[in-house]
């Protein structure tokens, strides 16, 4: 095959027809899903991809389900033809993009919905943000059926629902999560980063040192209650327009802590706007 | 493989790997869901869906998530030793029977909803029911990855509900309707059909009746609004409680259609109650 070019695929049937031989091989299929936008963050997970099947795939599609009114589903990058050139560069053997019709004919009437770890958090401020997630989601991995799918820690919480989607509706996938690529000062590498002025990049550099100060606050014993609202605080100061949240939360389901000490493994999350631009991030505890 | 004895598993786990080795020797695989309780209605569909591939797989489950409050699911009629017997003598290949919390594992908190189709008919007087069913027949179809699935035309807008699930989640399945079987006197048969005294056998056997007359007279160009009417006249006066509904319905897309004579192909639908007992019936128009 021809090492310069990149097989992309546009329908469920297409998809399909291109795995099968590789089936029939009994090659193993990791699946990558993505908006497009790449950046070097969606690069470490080809590469973990890579490194855990004989065939890459990455999906690249714009889900509108996932956007709310006034969100930014109309402007959000896209570029496919400097996508195609990261994924051949990372080895991907191949790109599917459909087209929103490919993916909601007229008539698509479905809908799925995970409560309880969708709740709170981002789920608060984007009410159908993680329901387009998991409708979207589920439909990737029926159509293409990857032995495994790689999702960044960046969206925690969409990893956590996508988490319990996969177990609920008993699809055969493995679920990985990847670590959170950064800058050099700690912004977690987002397609919304482009969004920034010079000015507003170097106050969001902020939001990982704030986080990461917190979580070691936490980590010592502090109160979770008290290091929230110092975080929040701490991120108005740096210059962030307004804070949707920082939370402590059960790492592995997202459940509420008490407001003392933390009682178990868990993540700190946040959201936060810097101008208009909405940004989110989140770290280990302890 | 002893004549005389239905493997049952009880677990996706055990399910998969039962199938498994049919995947391997390229035998297709035929889903029969059902809730138990069989009878011959169900009996056609492991005909049919042995005509259909080389293996058939019924499942039986109760399904809690499609029962509403006050409705029967606890006295829902279930007798395990007598269903393997029918499906063993109908050739059935394997029984999954799947404990309740093997299908919903504490924290399974995963919803699938199916607008359009789900609303009006049943959907109306049970408002929970098609998502239940949705959730559940998605997951039967994800765990057993079936060529095709049988479903009763008995259950028409579940048929339907199916059909949109199924296009709009690209679940990888043919979904089949069975026609209805029915009694002598027309009655379709149900599991429910049991809960009847002898006078109320009797009665019920009209909503056949009354339906086929109905929708000849939508054949002959009769306006639906009078027809819909004189049929619920015509059971309330044959002895039934009340009438939930008799709609004529767009066939393929259960579309309401206008007051005047049906345009396009047509189902007569009707749910009618017997003393306690809910029954269902629907017909073709023309």
């Amino acid at each position: 095959m021809d090492d310069s070019f990149l097989p992309i695929v546009r329908t469920v049937a297409a998809l399909r027809g291109h795995l099968a031989p590789w089936r029939e091989r009994r090659q193993t299929i990791a699946l990558v899903p993505t908006m497009g936008a790449l950046h070097e963050g969606h690069m470490s997970l080809i590469r973990l991809a890579r490194a855990q099947a004989d065939r890459v795939v990455a999906t690249v599609f714009v889900n509108p389900k996932q956007f709310g009114a006034g969100e930014d589903f109309d402007h959000y990058p896209r570029d496919e033809a400097a996508d195609a050139r990261q994924l051949l560069a990372e080895h991907c053997d191949l790109m599917y993009a459909p087209a929103p019709e490919e993916m909601y004919p007229p008539g698509f009437s479905t809908a799925i919905n995970v409560s309880g770890v969708s709740e709170g958090l981002c789920g608060a401020a984007r009410p159908h943000h993680f329901g387009g997630v998991a409708t979207v989601v589920a439909k990737l991995l029926i159509q293409a059926g990857p032995d495994v799918a790689i999702f960044g820690e960046k969206d925690y919480q969409q990893l956590m629902v996508i988490r319990r989607l996969v177990r609920d509706l008993d699809l055969h996938v493995e679920i990985l999560g990847a670590p959170i690529a950064r800058a050099p000062d700690g912004l977690a590498l987002s397609s919304r980063n482009a969004y920034l002025s010079a000015e507003q990049r170097q106050i969001a550099g902020r939001l990982n040192a704030v986080l990461k100060e917190a979580a070691a606050a936490l980590g010592r014993g502090a109160q979770v209650a008290g290091v929230e609202a110092d975080a929040t605080e701490a991120l108005l100061s740096a210059g962030f327009a307004s804070v949707d949240y920082v939370e402590a939360r059960g790492a592995a389901d997202l459940a509420r802590l008490g407001p003392g000490p933390v009682d178990r493994p868990t993540r700190l999350l946040a959201a936060a706007f810097v101008g208009k631009t909405r940004l989110i991030d989140n770290v280990a505890v302890g």
